[in-house]
């Protein structure tokens, strides 16, 4: 039994503007994101509009433009910062590591010889994420 | 620059039927089965029938239908194992972890104080990996 949807998670706050975030892309269906305590450089997250607690909950009309923008900035992310790899990763509940609880894709350049840092890791500075969000835009 | 497809990897071998697999779903446009070096009870693999390296080269049209599926998966394997929550990961390039190279994601049933084991872990005993599918079957 997964529990209902909190409209005032933080990416639902994210989403109403009500909170700053580094902005990388947005359409009518998705909006991308620096993570705020990123496990790698050019850590983003890649969120359905559409309200749903996680991939459990969703409605699966809301996938489809979400798999697209995770592609996208796969993609993207992957040029931008002249990246290895790409991890893409999707908690569902805490037992999986999900700490907010709106539906979201993590998506992590990944470089030879580094490893992921801990999620709960330190808050990357404001100017930092822009300046990233901005090369990733550059790439899209 | 991602490297060509390479039409003899392992999980086009499954998919052509001339490697067994302990298949758990199939359509038109996706197969899952279990993996068979589980990092968690339940583990399964979900590809798209389309050829493509990973992520950042399929062919955008095969993304829906994939995710679809991988929604399925999770919820039919969360309710077979009576899991806590669910871990959803796809890999590109090796420096992420990626080792078969056709486009796939992971499905992991999570469990309250047990952690993934490492994917280079055991082969799992056939029976075993039979009788989880089929647990996940009578889920969906």
């Amino acid at each position: 039994m997964t529990e209902a949807y909190d409209d005032n998670n933080i990416f639902a706050r994210i989403l109403r503007g009500e909170i700053p975030s580094a902005r990388v892309y947005e359409d009518d269906h998705v909006l991308v994101f620096m993570d705020v305590m990123p496990q790698g450089e050019g850590h983003t997250l890649v969120l359905p509009k559409a309200p749903s607690r996680n991939l459990l909950d969703a409605a699966p009309e809301t996938l489809g433009p979400l798999i697209a923008a995770v592609q996208k900035i796969a993609i993207a992310a992957k040029k931008a910062f002249a990246a290895d790899g790409v991890t893409v990763i999707q908690f569902n509940e805490p037992v999986a590591g999900q700490s907010v609880f709106h539906l979201h894709f993590h998506v992590i350049p990944r470089f030879e010889g580094v490893a992921l840092k801990p999620h709960s890791g330190k808050m990357e500075e404001p100017d930092v994420l822009a300046r990233n969000a901005e090369k990733i835009k550059a790439a899209l």
